[in-house]
């Protein structure tokens, strides 16, 4: 059975609810980053606006952020923080067109078989069933490898196997990977495995640890940090495998959020997390599908930044967010959203992704 | 690198510590299932006792129980329910030789490599590199296919996945399984899987919930018991595929313990709870592997009943022990058990099973 | 507010929905412990059945059950294997009063306030708020204290700890206690922490290890095989304090059910896991609240044989379940099967049951 | 028995070992925030360098860090990050003398009871026995109150439920913190449970959830950055009650650390991760009492900085830390980094605060 996207309905906008609906009211921002009272904010959903007599979808969403006006038939929708002096905001919490506003949440709700698999999906627990989800998800990246984004939220656990390290160099080569997200520990013991075969001092394949190990990440990120930068770290021929390795030779980008926790840092890790959140933003606009792995902080950050739709050649598109992670807290809390688009699967993201590996290439 | 078991080494007893050791004292059992006061309790390790100027050791041993004098020059460790009137019981609570016991960690300490991997595994979570445990999991099945005997204690978690519950029955037709403990639930669920495609009511492929699911469980039990035996539903014809009719077509044995949680029950599921232990460790006396998949109830109890060691055409070699689960409190709640030999790793048992049967089938 | 018990609302029998139904058809039981084809089995709810022109009410109910006939106007809810030859056992499938079956869910709703409470409740982890919880269950249980029956479902973890084991303990001699189910562990680390001040070994205050510790629960078990009951080794005054000592003192029932994992096992403890359930059910049947700390095997075989209401006095009332422990997979495992009336907390008994203490009696 | 700070023992520097031992060598930093090759790195623990024939007590340390000389005797702990041309850098990668260098881990030895407890601490789960580590929490407690130091690492849990929030506000209110860290969310969950009494517009004490209360939080936001400051907000009257309240009333610093999974952010919060870093540090090298509940971003960044020792009046004296959780991975993963000195207790910190307060302060 071939993989295609769920077609998507555009509300029927010559009805009488809409036809009679109102112009959306804006107020003007007076502080910078400051919304106008009852400013409108966003969900994950897909979300129109009546605007000069037309119903004007908004694009590049995110939720719980605000609307601006850009022009006379288009809007941006914006963090709070971002919000300049003077810019419309679109004010109103209804949903159902009674204040020029239109939350649309059936969409996708045509499309038969799938739709109904999710309606009885009622949680996710190391028991559920992930066969199909296994299935499904190949066919995802095999049509998004030629016509999607695909973006993979990793924690530092991906490198502590050498298995999985090697599986998701492989995805990375094979052409399954647009972007990583990730924060210095991942760089950092990722690199580590590369210079020592170790992660945290410890062997990746045989577990044993390395005597003075402890040193090993410190080292890492201080060779590095004179060194310079990552990308000449890799172009010095000092490392020779690994997921940085491969995204700079495959100049794949990655961004490295800095946190508290970390050491170091690393060169190209962001100090800023609000300057890391919009770099993470730039590229999940054009995300199409978001997998993360084995981590709380980067996941729910990407998650909060990611809609269930994608408007891509002026098609309306799922977004196919999957989080895996061992933790049935972990997986749910990032399912809580309510999206229907989330797929948590409760396993090990070793096993995980030596099983992609094996379906999608070997 | 062709796998060997580790050689074991006895010890040597010609050294002064156990040459000028004392006999073991014995007293009889007066009242029946009660040992006599100081009684010596059994560990998982191998145990010499010294009987007629011999030391003898210890054979299909279990944690925990008594040791009683068989003829002149052998011993036979039982549960303490099982002692009768007049049996002769090893007295004794030192463990140095000082009483005629001699407790033995120490014998297969001089294999190399192995040694040191295990001296240096502090603990296991979802963090740990599993690539070399599935490696050496993978090495140790091919070798106990041949020559040892493969204990399974499956939780009904396998049935309720599609590929899992092939690869277990891939697993068993490929000659990788010797005898399977389960509860009622296993089986109940496996049978389901056949009659009905569902687990609880639920697809095992799509997930979707069956109207009246529900009463599926209970069915595949009113007609089993109708029939009268597992036996007859598959030699029927009721049944055409999963992890019963495998076992019953190829003749592997397999226990079903009941427990207060039961449906039902099936017809085969022992009502008993020490009838079913008696049957479970007459499987445990002979298994040189055990390995134990999302089950707390029926791995705990199998691990009870599981020793370090197995003399095996009078070679002592150790048991290898499997605890896989998704949740650390489960998999360390057995490996606390001290004993070196238990690897426990975890992960959503679909997946192992899935990279099992990938690694040593397809 | 004084703590009431939402008013039972039985369904409109004059309505033409239920005159216009048939009487429920029955057939015999053919074979002994096989209910006939197209039984009815039972759910958590009330259900009423149409005999003689009158909708019966089931009463000491259990869910996955069949029903039969007593007498020209009463049924009794039974487990399969309790079918005898002869008996008339209902049959339909359909809960809308079509074939005389009527399954009735909505006799609480009008309560207000707290419907609307549980309405809202879509999962419970360690992040919900409990406060609320909390209140309700001390009202709940100084109502219980005088006008219910209050079944308590225990780990072995309640005597692992010192401060836990007391406030039990307090509990037992207070009156919030009218049985208590548990296992052989339950029991053995009870009186191991009066005779050793230990649970399997380790101080339950201070957590020091004691030498030869291990030895603690053997001894604790064969002395009272030796002495051939609880009762008489209490009697004879060889324990002090603890669970079990306060339950014979205070002549409060208990049930020991005997698992595959018990060693010994402890004189009282029932070996057939059936007659474990037969004898639980006979608790049950006049239990309104059931609290479950710690114990996943006892917990969900408790909540299997538990309805969500009970007739006492003629009157309809909801049974209160609680379902206590530290990981959410086990408290939901009991949740999902979808009664209103399970709340589920996630913390560590130990403070639960300080908490109640404090809150019911200092 | 009166609370006692264990006596610090210092090495016996007349030892051969140490009169015998060479000065620590120094390198020259080149590159800024780039150590030398073979740079010595911090571990948790009491560490001295032989600098002028004197051995040097490092102080205000932190593991993972550099050591530069200041003045002729007396020595700075750095992160890399920090290190300024020209700064002299302490080389040597052994930790027994042979360098210079001495890690000391046995400064606290001496203290009989204590040593033993801890000695026999394995490992923590939810059946550990807490009962004694409650009683000398609150002994710690009671004593660190006038002599000490303690900071409190907070997730936003601590807001999500009436009574923890109001036992939190309690123990600020009477002297027992003297820090929070926390991040976004916690306080924009303590002003939303202000101003709407609720979390995540989850009423904190029935848990309905408000009609549009998914606006709460980015209100609170919107509505401080309007006004400017949290201090302004409080000083202005909107807020009456929490957390935030009561520090800003009782004049308790508090450290907010940005996160890339914030809305908003709340003015105050620190936008740059190592600002954020250095100013939590500020407080921890006066920190005596450290307590993580409910946050692994927060609680493992504190983790990081925090030292098993403090120089206080020129004494040494153990750091207490305790991480409150009711994951085991979550508290085991602070404790996995070796230290004698972390607690971790396994349970909802809902109880664990309402435990404090009232055996603290009621």
């Amino acid at each position: 059975m071939k993989f295609e996207l769920p077609k998507y309905k555009h509300p029927d906008f010559k009805k009488e609810v809409f036809t009679s609906a109102p112009e959306v009211v804006t107020k003007p921002v007076i502080k910078k980053g400051v919304a106008p009272d009852n400013y409108h904010a966003t969900t994950i959903f897909p979300e129109y606006y009546k605007i000069n007599g037309k119903w004007v979808l908004a694009h590049e969403s995110r939720m719980d952020s605000v609307v601006v006006l850009k022009g006379s038939c288009d809007v941006e929708v914006k963090e709070f923080r971002r919000l300049d002096i003077g810019e419309q905001v679109l004010i109103g919490r209804s949903e159902d067109a009674s204040e020029g506003i239109y939350v649309y949440t059936g969409g996708f709700k045509s499309t038969g078989e799938k739709d109904e698999t999710f309606a009885f999906r009622t949680g996710r627990s190391r028991e559920t069933s992930y066969s199909r989800d296994y299935d499904r998800l190949y066919d995802v990246l095999k049509y998004e490898k030629d016509k999607g984004y695909i973006t993979w939220v990793l924690g530092p656990a991906v490198t502590f196997d050498s298995d999985s390290r090697k599986a998701m160099v492989s995805l990375i080569e094979h052409g399954f990977v647009n972007v990583i997200f990730g924060g210095n520990a991942l760089a950092t013991h990722d690199l580590e495995g590369s210079l020592f075969k170790t992660a945290l001092g410890q062997d990746i394949y045989t577990q044993v640890s390395v005597p003075n190990g402890h040193y090993h990440h410190l080292d890492v990120i201080n060779k590095t940090r004179g060194i310079g930068s990552l990308e000449k770290l890799i172009s010095d021929g000092h490392i020779q495998d690994g997921i940085m390795h491969a995204c700079i030779k495959k100049d794949i980008p990655f961004v490295l959020a800095g946190s508290i926790r970390d050491d170091g840092p690393l060169p190209s890790v962001i100090r800023d997390v609000y300057d890391s959140q919009d770099t993470m933003r730039s590229h999940i606009k054009k995300s199409t599908t978001v997998i993360g792995l084995a981590t709380q902080l980067h996941s729910i950050a990407t998650g909060n930044m990611t809609p269930a739709y994608q408007v891509v050649d002026d098609e309306v598109r799922p977004v196919y967010i999957y989080s895996v992670d061992v933790s049935e807290f972990a997986v749910n809390k990032l399912r809580d959203r309510g999206t229907l688009e989330v797929t948590s699967i409760v396993t090990n993201i070793q096993d995980f992704l030596v099983n992609l590996e094996r379906n999608l290439i070997k």
